[in-house]
């Protein structure tokens, strides 16, 4: 279940990451590769930091063959696709709060501490975007957009809680999901944003 | 033979990253990361990835002195680098397809799978242009320039079906090497592209 | 000692670091992202070079939560920091010499070559603000700013020096600290600079 929407996930995250690649008039190996990075890489880098091999994608190479086929895809019905902006943005919403479940799970399993637990949730819902914008030359949006990495955070608060309180991982996860969920997509409708901190003087 | 090709690649690489660096101003240890970051950050990226240590140039830390030597003399003679803006581009190729040999054999070493053994060879031949452009705060030109990444996935996608075939180790790796330099000093040539996806549409 | 220096130290760069992300206009999530990629990068970057696992805030999860504190304080007390300006430039000067000592003495303990554990220190004392200043989406200022690799070099050089002529560690770690903390202060005092390569030629 958890992989069916794993599987959903990356492919709408490779499809999202084209479109930015888009922005920039990458050709067509750069849209596959930016697909690579958006949707499989907050996994990976999760896994260098917590030295955790091998990386999904050298166990399953189609991972590799999905996303890339997925961002050509999204390359040739961009006209459409944005018709379907709606849909895209509820799916990132769920890569999110999946992407944060598993990376959880996979800190648990090599028993890391709760602070780290969180973290490695956090750093695997997000960190596929921020290497996208880094190699798109931007700003990375998650630090300036509404609730994004906070709903990750959430979400895996929410779900160790439940754990914690003695509630099975299959509910803790579809609760933590549902709320993580509910969090950003109410951010994203009424564009709710963390306070930002606005700093004008140079050091230098 | 292929390790002499391979010094003479990270000369070349780190000779033509030093220009970069002078065009973002860079100091002279600046001008030294990025030639190290350019040369060698393609094996570095791909061992981090495939958790095969130690790094190259941990074993032969000699690389870092000849790069860093080679960037600071391209810096010194820099207007006499221009007119041999062609060898350069020659020697960039061959880099190319180098780089993507060693990081197949790498690959293929720790017995990754096919599909991974091509992307190793990519990552090898291509990710240390793409630290160097990201660290010049550039939208890496891999994504937008001439055939360069396709380049590497023909030399290994070559290299690997001779081998496939039975054919040898050595030789499969000359034919494999002449293809892909053809392929991508004809690019260079002829100025062929990759076709680009351009889009502008903003969804934020 | 050397703990406290450390502890004293990301404090600083956290705070540093949190001017940054509000100079990009970024919320609280980002402002703590950019302080712990800068404060605890630096050793986190030569970790995964080095295969040296766990990392340090694996271990003490502490260290991620001093960081954000420190850093949420700096965007709250932004205007009072200001004045305090030349008090955060000395104690960036600290954190870089005890960085580029932990450094080396993390390198030493696993054996690596004397190039090597130089370069470990200077990675350790200077990645942090590297990958600031890319997640910043700024060229980063290490390149072409006052002696600032230059200083982690030196104090590298230093401690490795006297340790080979039979001092002891204690000892040599003062006095590398001692110069290459007066050689940064020294830079920024009289605006020393290393020779700039300039070059405005296009290839491309």
């Amino acid at each position: 279940m958890l992989h069916i929407l794993y599987i959903i996930a990356i492919i709408a995250e490779a499809m999202t990451a084209a479109l930015s690649a888009g922005r920039r008039d990458m050709d067509w190996v750069g849209v596959c590769i930016i697909a690579w990075v958006t949707a499989l890489g907050g996994g990976t880098v999760r896994n260098i930091l917590f030295n955790h091999y091998p990386m999904s994608w050298v166990e399953h190479p189609e991972y590799l063959l999905i996303t890339a086929a997925a961002a050509i895809l999204a390359a040739v019905i961009a006209r459409f696709m944005s018709k379907m902006k709606t849909l895209f943005l509820y799916l990132d919403a769920l890569g999110l709060v999946v992407f944060t479940i598993i990376g959880c799970q996979v800190a648990q399993a090599i028993n890391l501490p709760t602070t780290i637990i969180m973290l490695s949730g956090m750093i695997t819902g997000c960190a596929g975007g921020v290497l996208r914008d880094v190699l798109c030359n931007e700003v990375p949006l998650l630090f300036r957009k509404e609730i994004y990495a906070s709903a990750a955070i959430v979400t895996g608060a929410v779900f160790l809680g439940l754990e914690h309180f003695g509630i099975s991982e299959v509910i803790s996860m579809i609760i933590a999901c549902i709320i993580g969920l509910a969090l950003r997509l109410l951010s994203i409708r009424y564009n709710w944003q963390m306070p930002k901190f606005v700093y004008r003087e140079e050091w230098h």
